[in-house]
């Protein structure tokens, strides 16, 4: 195993030197060798399938499969993706980004957590697999789907998982891109919130205005917007919209219990997810977990309008501009939650001002899986196996494509991950700890034998 | 009389051909080359004194004095500036805004009416006044200073007014920067309202954060900040800073029917000071007039906070801003709301959040003379004359250096001004109606011959 250990932080910093920013049009190139460097190594790891799917405008995503012997054997979709964030303000690396660094069981650099050291342990996972079954083939058939956009919000992911739908079929979706809740807690994902992303614009004329002239006498559109961002959450935080919450699913006695159990240090919260917030803030009756897990939010990503530059300018501005996003979960929609917010922007938008609302993209539905679907318990016994203790329960706050794939392939869908929340993706100074995703990988292993057994596979393959 | 017109029409466009744009470092010298053309000019003209005031940082400040033969004369100071606004957006004009043109009886390019035409409709008004009396000297002690900091918001201007209160004592003070209401209604202005600049910035964490991670349960700087900027004003768009409207001097009875007897047309006002507004709004029981005229006022000038570029970005900001000017009225403070704008924001800045308030400068205070005032009342006898019709009074809803004049020279100012408010000043295609500044210099020859007369310069001299 130590050399399988070598090779494979070898390979990983190989991997996280190829700098595939996805959303800057400048590293596209970089994009398209993180893809042939991966179907490069898939192929000497012996996949017998392995394809780079490279259909413009979309990013290249890369596909393997390797079949299991048994045919009735149940079909595993694994997914990650090989695009990176972008590495601003690059200053504050205490390295380049792009030149990985060892540091104790630390590797650094961007992506070296999201996602290419994920990928990369399910590579080593099926090694490991192999060794430990003495097979030549998974016990499942293993399908792997590494796409090249996730950072720029899979824009095209509807229309690739479409037109490979034969290719992607499969019993069950493992999702690889969150983390463990932390080092000493290791807990297996079950959800993810969805998002819906909107620009709401208010016009009042078609100048700005010199405030001494007009200033009393006609609508300002900054002042119109402020209050509809203020009106959009009520003095308990809660979001009002009208018949926001309607779909929301409340988490049950259980859930809330398993996520109370778990370790959580406000202050540490604070410093490492909370950008050095002084203080936390929220719906009452729920835990901060809770606020980030299983209850929606509305949050304000940017406010523009009138002179922002440095000094004054007396101006009444001529339009005035909120990126709004709202985080969702189950069982609300994105496509319901637009709908919501356009009667919400109209019936906050006064005499005087035109109002308009931007929507980016068709959002991203939330979506769970209950903690005790049998995929899940699959999931569960693998992560205590190679963690060598009992593992718990926590969700993501961020949002993914995992609604998509799910609904996509009709099966469900489970997480699998061993990356911690302070790995510091989408900041500078990413890292990943190496001894989590050797466990992450031993997990893999344990799960595909464990999707292979008669009881399971039967239920998975119905 | 045509002889003198055509060189004055030379003389200003001259004057407009050097860029004087004070607020731009890069055209300081020109604003040097404006105060040396109008030294130059005025010695020309026979001042015996003058002087350029050129007192580093301040731009340049011109001043000339011409003593009465009569040494009880009263002494008059009149204001002015020769800094001109910037350009931008310099695609907007239909000719290079420093080259004059002249169009039927307009003279179009940047300062012809703010306020180059104006000074130099004084030192005609002087030259018609000699001629008209057949005096080798003014009938009133004559003193001229027009600053190089106007559009900068006067910076230095209590220093230089300090520096040289001997220099610029007087009877009374002629402020000419101010417009009349029509060109078919001739008024005198009796008034400007003050203004104060802030900016309130609040602040969350040190970082902005991904709002999947911490999105519901930290406070949203930019959210805290609409809800400030939405509580400044109560629902009849009054300003809700406590004691705001403790010494907003209500207008008289007389007052407001002189300004409901103006001709007012919505629509144009709309499209040419509302920049395009499409309905006016403002405190109930006050007409649009008397709501930039008579009452104070606040207006967000700009808000910025987070990600605002094109595209999303579903982050928490760190920060977010807003710039906020109030206008105000007799007989406000700057020095008193920036106490109350203080506690406002100390009131309106929820846990979690740390606040900052920044003004510009020590703001400009309002300022407002009675038209029975018989200053006030030889302005109207001279303008009555000069337009060969009952002149009637309008007010400023702009600010200008009018209090602090008054303040240090401690003695009345009145206001002599005939441009336009739709010149476009501080706007792409600046015009002057040139037959309105020569009424205006008529008025001015008119009026220094009244405050000779004994009855009023005895008043004036006490
Ligand atoms: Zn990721
Ligand atoms: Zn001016």
């Amino acid at each position: 195993m130590a050399a399988l250990t070598d090779s494979f932080v070898a390979r990983l910093c190989e991997w996280v030197r190829i700098p595939s920013i996805g959303v800057d049009p400048r590293h596209h190139a970089d994009v398209h060798e993180s893809a042939g460097w991966l179907r490069d190594r898939l192929r000497e790891d012996g996949w017998p399938e392995v394809e780079v799917w490279d259909h413009g405008p979309a990013l290249p995503a890369v596909f393997a499969c390797w079949p299991a012997e048994d045919p009735r054997a149940p079909t595993v979709l694994v997914y990650g993706h090989h695009d990176v964030q972008p590495v601003d303000p690059v200053e504050r690396w205490d390295h380049p980004p792009f030149e990985p660094v060892i540091s104790g069981d630390e590797l650094l650099g961007r992506g070296a957590s999201d996602d290419k050291g994920q990928v990369a342990m399910h590579l080593l996972g099926l090694k490991a697999h192999l060794a430990a079954t003495g097979r030549s083939a998974p016990a499942v058939t293993l399908k792997l789907f590494v796409e090249g956009e996730e950072e720029s919000g899979s824009p095209h992911l509807r229309k690739l998982l479409e037109d490979h739908e034969d290719q992607l079929s499969c019993d069950l979706v493992v999702f690889t891109d969150t983390a463990l809740h932390e080092r000493d807690a290791p807990t297996v994902n079950t959800g993810q919130r969805g998002v819906l992303g909107a620009e709401v614009t208010f016009y009042g004329g078609t100048d700005d205005v010199h405030s001494g002239r007009a200033g009393g006498a006609i609508p300002n559109p900054a002042t119109a917007l402020a209050k509809l961002v203020a009106a959009l959450h009520d003095d308990d935080h809660r979001v009002r919209l009208e018949g926001f919450y309607d779909d929301v699913r409340e988490p049950t006695a259980q859930e809330r219990e398993d996520y109370a159990s778990l370790p959580f240090d406000e202050e540490r919260w604070l410093a490492n997810n909370g950008g050095g917030a002084r203080a936390t803030q929220g719906e009452p009756g729920y835990t901060t977990l809770e606020r980030i897990w299983v209850r929606p939010t509305a949050e304000v990503n940017g406010i523009s309008g009138g002179y922002t530059g440095p000094g004054f300018k007396t101006i009444i501005p001529a339009s005035a501009t909120a990126k709004i996003s709202f985080r969702l979960v189950p069982d609300q929609h994105p496509d319901k939650v637009a709908v919501q917010l356009r009667e919400f922007v109209r019936e906050h938008t006064p005499p005087g001002i035109r109002s308009e609302v931007g929507l980016r993209g068709e959002g991203v539905p939330p979506y769970a899986i209950r903690p005790d679907d049998p995929a899940n318990e699959a999931v569960v016994e693998a992560m205590s196996l190679a963690f060598d203790e009992p593992v718990r329960f926590a969700r993501a706050g961020g949002s993914g494509p995992a609604a998509l794939l799910q609904a996509l392939a009709g099966v469900p869908l489970v997480y699998l991950g061993a990356t911690l929340p302070d790995d510091r993706v989408h900041a500078p100074n990413e890292r990943v700890v190496v001894p989590l995703l050797l466990k992450g990988a031993e997990a893999a292993a344990h799960l595909w034998r464990i999707l292979a057994q008669a009881d399971i596979a039967k239920r998975l393959t119905r």
